[in-house]
């Protein structure tokens, strides 16, 4: 998109920390549409019988959390092209209607490529946070960039 | 969801392959709108940057790749109340408009609680794969499930 700000390899700092600018409110409404698409499950859909399930009231799919997650990172380290590399998460509780959540996030370690001099990996820890600070959704990601702008990643790989 | 088939621990025998009952197709429409919402990236948003970027065409967010894995993992193995404790994942390639997304799932291994004599980790690895078997994202997921119908999982724990 023209205009948005992009963040490169050499932009990050190892142990540098980011707060999300804003946090996005997850609403019961935003909760059942996403589990009626990608995980229709009685504790995501239904509220009568989520207050008897596990949780003991509608949660969120743990892939709604991820993906409500995805859009606080676009907004914290808009990200110029760059790749997944391997992913890990867990939902330590689960997201519940009106929870407000941000994302606190710390540059772990970055190092060069050792076969493309154009690129870096950068890992990155993430926590999302509802409005009490309770942990929604721990993510350590790798992700490869590009060193700065001017750069392209070849499109032969995705590593 | 009541006659919801439900799938316990006792059920799940390990080395056990399981393939989804049918393919979910996720078309240019489909990775737009999930864009909008939870990943608003220019490879994934709009068609003539997407063509210049790494991957050089319209690719789906990650995340919604992961979202129909799960709607596809509901279909599969519709689990009984389960929490997933743990998971990793990779994007070998991306998902891109038309595509036919099933799900190859393999009961990895399986473990009584140590703490709790009601219920059992499970291990499952499972690939999201293509029309023409491209694997689009690879999935391990450790998941805590009650041994069998009649028992509930106690609340007050996520493990």
């Amino acid at each position: 998109m023209r205009g948005r700000p992009e963040i490169w390899y050499d932009d990050l700092v190892t142990g540098q920390r980011h707060r999300s600018p804003r946090a996005l409110t997850v609403e019961a409404d935003d909760i059942v549409a996403f589990a009626r698409q990608f995980d229709p499950q009685p504790q995501h859909l239904d509220p009568v019988a989520a207050q008897r399930g596990l949780f003991g009231g509608l949660v969120a799919s743990g892939w709604h959390t991820a993906a409500v997650t995805m859009r606080l990172l676009t907004e914290t380290l808009p990200l110029a092209e760059s790749v997944g590399a391997g992913l890990e998460l867990a939902w330590p509780t689960p997201t519940r209607p009106g929870d407000q959540l941000a994302l606190d996030l710390t540059v772990v370690s970055k190092r060069l490529s050792r076969t493309k001099p154009d690129r870096g990996l950068v890992e990155l820890a993430y926590d999302t946070v509802d409005q009490s600070g309770q942990i929604r959704q721990r993510t350590r990601a790798t992700v490869v960039m590009l060193l700065g702008p001017g750069l392209r990643l070849a499109g032969e790989s995705h590593g």
